[in-house]
């Protein structure tokens, strides 16, 4: 039993007219092998949406996450969104999106809770060390991908809900869910699925929350913004096929030559963006900005060691604030096509296909970073006479979202945090994208606040993913209190 | 049974002095399943020596090699060369070298058969339109990794052997194999196995005969010079692990902007290296070469249809083939460590090794080259200011060879062209590297020759790898004439 937790549930159940958090928090600790097993049971799902190899794995990952939900007693239903079109003009079946509903009382407020099973890749052999797939506790940290990003904290969610049904106590709020399955290669499908049903599902929706993130420090955090992400794929062929580069070497311009002189255009030694337009585009700096990034804590030695750098792009705090949250940045992610594997090979490749993206923020524009990422990589390609041929495609363009942290959702926020770890909650924006949350805002019109409980250091997207159990058991405690207070929200201003 | 084989053993048969060609040329002929047989099964061994993960089959590969051999009644040993430092300065095993002995006649003339029996990688989804590893025969050819390069070779040599025991008739000179498993990645541990075996294994050899190569036409051809190869691993490393884009983007120096940034450094978009020192150093092209290659059938629009591109980096003949073949060129083979799957993953990777090979020529020095790579990529590196780590290896250091096409086993060699195809050959050079050449003409000051019975189409380290049925059989039959006109050069010229 977490002290800190049993320490607030003391403090505040005094005044918690009718909310037993602590009998809550109690089911909650008293269950929490459970949850670890049922971490254990997703995380071993290979739901990667990036690979479409791996397509069946992430199907099956929706008939898990619907099953869960069933097995609430929710109103579950699977969401058909159609096809993937693929890069090369093949299609491929979207995972369908998971809805369910606990409760329509017409005189509570109605949450939506969204989030998503798929995962990021992951391969043994990029530095793991333990079975990616395979949820493994060391030190009360839970290892495996996907764990932090996103399923612990769905499963969060899910066994909130559950503690109040299970104790037979009234869900304060409706509580909806839709889970997704494309959200790490950009939420293909989703958008028009959210349009499709604003009439019908969303149409009584009051609150939207995201849990897709994590702290900022070791103190709990609310997120009030994100950046969206551009995402390139450069391709250059040439021969028709791979040569070997001592019998052709010298007689063919090779593709990889074309497509490093390309990348090598994108941004300068130093970090600055050299595609022309995008950096005019950003919204600039505000002082109160400035300010507030002053105020958080934030502990640049400790970052750096974290990371395992000597030295930031830039050194004092609010810069690099400022450049991880509300600035764009280019990252080469790496080359499909090309030598890849240890040891030696005397390759030309034929086919290169070069991986970017640009962080998205206000106030840019997916379609026009398409165009001038396009234009820019084509005049350079065209200076280099090349017979080679470039096709350059934006195969993800997902907007940033900003939210209005005066709005009683992070109020309510503050609240449930209070209630749990006894402290205010660091306002944070996050550097990476939850593609549809500027689509919620836009099309329901409602207000969205992104509760996090992933650790600061869980390693999202990186070797070693793992959320603690410290995190997601207090995680499901503090959805448990968000609930109750988002409830009163309703009764106080709405 | 092919036309112009038969055609040439009749013409030839009547001035052969009790060299009976038609008697084994029908002898071939007749267990040409056998052969391809014998290829499928080695072809099945993934004896790839660049993956250190698949050494178990190099090993496996040398034994199945000595097996054969040693079926054959020759005198065979399996040598130890110790062991392989790998850049992490771990070390591993290196295949044993397989040599054998038919024959110790001292008044005959003693070859020695250079060749290798380890492959490049080969993978399934690098658009192989077979199983690389499974030989299959289309249209004549025989598809499979490592199938002209350099199994089928190395195994029409132990036929051609085979073929005299069989018949009963005596070979016209003592025949040694030096079969290696380590071509692929420099010949690593040969060159000292060589240097001590001098005065032993070495010391009553009289030529060298490599068949490791192709032709440049349909028309057989007799090989002269090869280019050698110095290949870089260039690695940077920066955060102690993958980030998240999204996270970490915008706050790191990434390795990949880095090593972008250099490879751009090394050649120019037309194809000139821009390493310092390494064009100065090339022997200028003389008159009688530019003559010589004027001379060559080649056609250039030909070539460009069979690799499928526009346009070549030289228009016109002697200049692509004197790039091709006396000249040195950079080639990027790829990057180690970066996002290199289908699909999109929005990571930053921590340590990238990018792979580059610049060919030899003379006059080239690989140490001289080390250094002039090393110090240019450093200082290029230091003029970023970049928090992060570069570490520049010459992991593979192969110098070039040129023969003279005046000695009598060229002579040797149309003669045997003759005999079997009823043609010349074409006097060629080869853009690739048999590092082992220079090291023989060093250490065992002998004369050597390569005899290519490749296609000029087999393509060598790319997808799709074959050797017709064709070059197979009939370069099996080159291999008898060879052995006796090689004989005859003793009888004339020693």
């Amino acid at each position: 039993m977490n002290y800190l937790g049993l320490l607030s549930s003391l403090l505040f159940l005094s005044n918690l007219d009718a909310f037993h958090y602590s009998k809550l928090a109690q089911y909650v600790d008293s269950h929490q092998e459970e949850y670890v097993e049922v971490l254990r049971e997703w995380v071993a799902v290979e739901s990667d949406s990036s690979n479409i190899l791996k397509r069946s794995h992430v199907h099956h990952m929706m008939d898990v996450t619907a099953q869960k939900l069933r097995q609430l007693g929710g109103t579950v239903q699977l969401i058909n969104i159609g096809n993937q079109e693929l890069p090369d003009g093949q299609t491929i079946t979207l995972p369908k999106v998971v809805t369910a509903q606990f409760g329509n009382d017409v005189n509570k407020s109605t949450v939506c809770i969204y989030g998503h099973t798929d995962v990021q890749p992951a391969k043994p052999e990029d530095g793991w060390a333990t079975d990616p797939y395979n949820l493994t506790e060391v030190d009360g940290n839970l290892y495996g991908r996907g764990a932090s990003d996103n399923k612990a904290p769905v499963l969060a969610w899910i066994h909130a809900v559950e503690a109040y049904k299970m104790l037979d106590m009234e869900l304060p709020v409706n509580v909806k869910f839709v889970i997704e399955g494309m959200e790490e290669t950009g939420s293909n499908g989703l958008d028009s699925m959210i349009l499709a049903h604003r009439d019908t599902f969303f149409s009584d929706v009051d609150y939207i929350i995201i849990s897709d993130c994590g702290w900022l420090s070791r103190k709990p955090a609310l997120t009030y913004g994100t950046r969206g992400n551009c995402y390139f794929f450069a391709e250059v062929q040439g021969p028709k096929q791979d040569l070997h580069s001592g019998v052709y070497g010298g007689t063919v311009i090779e593709p990889m030559t074309d497509i490093v002189g390309l990348l090598d255009t994108l941004i300068s030694p130093s970090g600055k963006i050299l595609v022309p337009g995008i950096r005019e585009a950003v919204a600039p700096l505000t002082d109160d900005e400035w300010k507030m990034y002053q105020d958080i804590e934030f502990d640049l030695d400790h970052y750096k060691s974290k990371i395992g750098v000597d030295q930031l792009m830039y050194s004092n705090k609010v810069d690099l604030l400022a450049h991880r949250w509300r600035y764009p940045t280019v990252s080469i992610h790496g080359i499909e096509g090309a030598f890849s594997d240890p040891g030696t090979k005397t390759v030309i490749p034929a086919k290169v296909t070069a991986k970017f993206s640009i962080r998205q923020v206000p106030n840019m524009e997916p379609a026009t970073v398409e165009k001038q990422v396009r234009d820019y990589l084509h005049s350079g390609f065209a200076k280099r006479k090349s017979p080679n041929t470039l096709k350059v495609t934006m195969v993800i363009g997902a907007k940033p979202w900003l939210a209005d942290i005066q709005d009683p959702l992070y109020e309510a926020g503050k609240a449930a945090v209070k209630r749990v770890f006894n402290s205010e909650p660091d306002m944070i924006r996050e550097g990476g994208t939850i593609p549809i949350a500027k689509t919620f805002q836009d099309v329901t019109g409602k207000s969205i606040i992104m509760i996090p409980i992933g650790g600061f250091d869980d390693g999202l997207h990186s070797q070693n993913e793992k959320i603690s159990r410290y995190n997601y058991i207090e995680g499901t405690k503090l959805f448990i209190a968000y609930l109750h207070e988002v409830a009163q929200i309703k009764k106080d201003t709405v």
